[in-house]
């Protein structure tokens, strides 16, 4: 997939600096605020940016892995029936969504499920889930490329329908284990630093997905980890795959990503290796609580906006914080400047 | 003010938890937003609780020592200027408040300003602002049980139109200063960990600031540290004392108590020390970047929603961390549990 983003522009970044500086309140007092209306609006090259059409995309996607019970504590067809339920309208995303006016779409990336054809579900299936990375690579390269392309035909078309920010969510029984694997060998750290509980495993069954990954790096041991399509196609997921090119897709198209969780940061983290320009337009939106997450965004250098020690994937990350996120735009665009308000500066 | 707060009732704790546990997720994996659900459905004594009429009180005062400037950076007249940007609609907490659909009033507590009769503003006014405590106590007796009752009064009536969650802002020049020495006089701290930077004074005005609170403490060495009330006269502003009065009869009347910042902290730091119960009743919406925030929330064992690094007031913390709070009472109400939604269990 051919993927041309701009390096941001720096020219507005002292006349948005002034603009927030000259609103009714103390220097920096908005903190965070500051910082993401900041990013916003350099990302728009504006000095009054607008969020439009908000929507959060949910890529679902089986795990080879996951049919051994090594490395997940839910068996596999709860990826399947949590789809049912997000299309039911049940599931946390839903509520979350639904209270915050954000589009939400549902994709079959890859499960391991014939869904026959079924209203609401976006088609961008690769394949039944992917390879059991155990014995063989997760996917073919053209498998990979097929799952960039598609997520990023994905994007363009969110974007064409009016939206200039997406947020990139997931749903895949083991797929917090192919998140680990990318991590450990993209930012070449210990893989028992990556692996957490995931959505719960106890602590047994934690020693049992180190030890099974550790297994698979081994038999991976010849993997280019210079080469992130490479990792991608050997770790990685349908899901992660799709969100990765989609990233890039909406990067090259200048709308504001939103980041969510572990997952969704693993497949920000393949998508800064192929190109680190997508960076300027992402803003991570919650520290999860999956362990490994810390680390990560440090090697991205990512300050998210919110932690409130939420582990459940869906894109749940990003639809709590959204009001977050529209605060700072609504200051920089809202709030009165101390001339306008007669208020006195110091 | 007589005051009387039932001890919270612990009769549905364990059917709470069920239906929590009951959700699609694995368990614990909402974070906070769990204890937020578990706090609110545990005040409502119900499992499908409901927030009606949220409202957000500005209580705006002045006080005495910013006259000095010893404390401040900005002037005292900000005040003023302040509230006639809250009533034009365009301060921060306006912003806020609309976005989020929340009541806002703003109440002249005692600053030190005639405004006249001017629409939108309530008058709760004690005195043109509080004495100089470097001279004298900053209230007598009767006018800190008139704020006391004047904060009770505005909450109750706010109950009564149908508000079941109110939360306590404020805005008042040199009002992190009486924070600070009640504060440190409460949980037996020292001064110079309980000051900050205010809403930006720099280092040189931190360490006046500093001096001047310990000349202070100095004056009043005799003040009996046991007496919260003896220690809001002394120390306190009538926004803090009306905040105070307000906190202990929403409790009372069993309404969810949303805490700001620093100040509004405080207010509540001297309410428990009146009636423990107070915080049963009382969400902590963010973690302030004014120092002395973090080992006030700890004297209180309290956790806070969210951080952000803000440090502005007025509400801005309660209002921007408020659809987190919604989406906590949402996932209780309308998410589908396993069995309902058919998605396998553990």
């Amino acid at each position: 997939m051919k993927i041309n983003i701009a390096p941001i522009s720096t020219t507005l970044d002292v006349a948005i600096h002034q603009k927030i500086d000259s609103k009714t309140k103390p220097l920096g007092a908005l903190g965070k605020l500051e910082t993401i209306a900041f990013k916003i609006a350099r990302i728009q090259q504006t000095l009054i940016p607008q969020l439009q059409h908000p929507t959060i995309v949910v890529f679902a996607a089986d795990h080879g892995i996951a049919k051994e019970g090594l490395v997940n504590s839910y068996p596999q067809e709860v990826t399947f029936q949590m789809v049912m339920n997000f299309l039911s309208g049940g599931a946390a995303i839903n509520v979350f969504a639904n209270q915050n006016n954000i589009n939400l779409k549902i994709v079959d990336a890859g499960i391991n499920y014939d869904f026959g054809k079924l209203e609401g579900l976006i088609d961008t299936k690769i394949a039944m889930g992917t390879g059991n990375y155990l014995l063989t690579r997760a996917m073919r390269a053209e498998q990979c490329e097929e799952a960039l392309v598609k997520g990023a035909e994905l994007v363009q078309s969110i974007f064409d329908s009016g939206s200039n920010v997406v947020g990139f969510a997931e749903m895949g029984i083991g797929n917090t284990s192919s998140s680990a694997l990318l991590m450990s060998t993209i930012c070449n750290i210990s893989i028992v630093d990556c692996v957490g509980n995931g959505t719960g495993v106890n602590n047994e069954q934690l020693e049992l997905k180190i030890k099974t990954l550790v297994q698979v790096l081994e038999k991976h041991i010849d993997v280019d980890t210079t080469n992130p399509l490479e990792l991608l196609q050997t770790f990685g997921g349908f899901e992660i795959a799709q969100m990765c090119g989609g990233m890039l897709k909406a990067a090259e198209l200048g709308m504001v990503i939103l980041v969510d969780g572990f997952i969704s940061s693993a497949a920000i983290l393949v998508a800064q290796s192929i190109n680190k320009n997508v960076l300027d337009y992402a803003i991570f939106t919650h520290h999860s609580d999956e362990q490994g997450h810390t680390k990560m965004l440090e090697f991205m250098e990512a300050e998210p906006v919110m932690n409130l020690g939420m582990r459940l994937g869906e894109g749940s990350g990003i639809a709590v914080s959204y009001p977050i996120i529209e605060a700072a735009v609504n200051f920089l665009n809202k709030m009165a400047s101390f001339e306008s308000a007669q208020v006195s500066n110091k």
